[in-house]
């Protein structure tokens, strides 16, 4: 039997850390061979339009990530979202299945607006849901790994999905969502997600003397000040981090933690050594494409040119069904 | 001297009709030897995208139309817009240089919306003026006539070429406008525009005798009972159809209007024989093109290939310039 497609990928900002290993990156290695997997740099024109030195680098940065978390290029499909004509013509397309208003009511696009403090959206960031389902169905992806937050966008793509087919034909396919079963992480500071920008977050890259400067500098439950005070692990990064990364060990963490057993310098040794042990063989396998930028060129030029054959198939059906195949 | 390039086009939503041909085709034929002219066919996708099979019949016979009135396919560039992946990349690229609010506020934008009706505006009529930024650009035109309601679009098309421009590199022409001497034809009805949709229009491959009913029905002076009352030439659409199309004769018309010495009916039959002097030879050559549809596919095929290569080469440029040619 054929494998279902899989569509996942990043907006590319800059490296990857280990909010994106287990809200994403993790689930993506894990299912590469389930599914015939596609996983596309979207370049964050959005954000970075003014600085377009940095997409290019950002760009290498995060392929590198990629393949150093053990995403397998010769299972999985890396694209180069601006390379695909056909995504931009499938998302100038879709423009005209959704209203203004159901993407200006869209949480996700609300709370975005919100937090990146536009008075002033640009029109194309206010599309994004049309543009990312664009992304989906140009190579007709059944599956979509999506955090929590993504949810309301996938709903918006499946509408447009049903709206398309219901119109020409059926052409294009509703993608199901899958959720991971961590769908974010805590940062370093406690705020609810890691993030580059907010300086919270353990990149991928991190040195073991870096990632244990984060750890140390971490803070932990507010109630606890004495070694001896009982501790509340749910208030705690370090206990979400145990949760993540080193699960065998949690539920000791959380008894000697609420007993006061085991102080915070400990329990974050432990979760330092998980890390660093998580970590050491992603960054071996990134000094390894580090120093082949050919390959990971080819790599990215394989993939790009592979996924561009399928959207080109699929927009050909496309432009079929909508009767603009004229010559 | 390099000629400079005019780009104009129509929304394709069925034939023409004499607004049109006084509105812009006239200037079209006039002006298609002084500039290098790419005649874009833009598919109504916005108001027909859910009657795919129209939009193709539309095409050709606008095609048609363009042939008719004396554009020559040897002088001027017919291209279809969806044909054209490149207009649908700077469309996209061009969603992040326009805030939601600078389109909601273009006043085209906002009679458009309220004229059809639509409560809930598709996010992709909202951003028409981008996408008429991309038809404008990829062929670098430096001329665009247009009807005065279109005024707001090339303001905004200019802002976004100069932003284009000043964060990366010059590649974009500012494109100025070019207002014809009678932007818009009053309908049969009095309405101030001829509008196929009202039915107050006078298409250019209207037959004599539809001419005359249309001239006979037509709406004069209301203020004018008896054939020797005085009439108020300004307050009459037959009038301006002398001034459009019989100019030579326009001020003996007035002249006996305002005396009440010549009749509505026999004004009425002078105009109907002007325009069915004009409309005959376009309608010639409008039975020659009818009988030879592969002709008429020939020009479009060979237009659009021409502008796809131009397009290709604005494009190479424009990612270059956003440092987005990777390989």
């Amino acid at each position: 039997m054929k494998k279902q497609r899989m569509l996942t990928g990043d907006r590319v900002t800059g490296k990857l850390h280990l909010g994106h290993y287990v809200g994403s990156l993790k689930n993506r290695v894990r299912l590469q061979d389930q599914y015939e997997t596609f996983v596309l740099l979207a370049e964050a024109l959005t954000t970075h339009f003014d600085k377009p030195g940095l997409i290019r680098s950002h760009l290498r940065e995060v392929a590198l990530d990629y393949l150093a978390v053990g995403i397998n290029p010769d299972h999985a499909t890396i694209v180069v979202q601006s390379m695909i004509p056909e995504i931009a013509e499938l998302t100038v397309l879709f423009s005209m299945f959704v209203t203004v208003n159901a993407l200006r009511h869209n949480p996700t696009i609300k709370s975005e607006s919100k937090s990146s403090g536009l008075d002033e959206m640009y029109y194309g960031f206010l599309g994004y849901p049309v543009s990312q389902t664009a992304d989906i169905t140009f190579c007709k992806a059944a599956i979509v790994p999506v955090g929590e937050d993504q949810l309301p966008h996938l709903e918006l793509t499946r509408k447009i999905v049903r709206r398309f087919n219901e119109l020409y034909r059926p052409v294009l396919v509703e993608p199901k969502p899958l959720v991971g079963d961590i769908p974010r992480l805590v940062g370093t500071d406690g705020n609810a997600k890691m993030s580059k920008s907010l300086g919270n977050s353990i990149m991928l890259d991190s040195s073991p003397e870096e990632i244990a400067l984060k750890i140390r500098r971490a803070v932990t439950d507010p109630a606890r000040i004495r070694k001896n005070d009982p501790g509340h692990p749910d208030h705690c990064p370090i206990y979400a981090y145990h949760l993540a990364f080193r699960k065998e060990g949690a539920a000791e963490i959380r008894e000697s933690c609420e007993q006061g057993s085991m102080g915070c310098s400990e329990c974050k040794q432990r979760i330092t050594a998980a890390i660093e042990q998580l970590l050491a063989p992603m960054q071996e396998r990134r000094s390894y494409y580090a120093g082949r930028p050919k390959r990971i060129d080819d790599i990215l030029v394989a993939g790009t040119e592979r996924a561009r054959t399928i959207a080109r198939e699929t927009m050909l059906e496309v432009r079929e069904a909508m009767s603009l195949n004229y010559f």
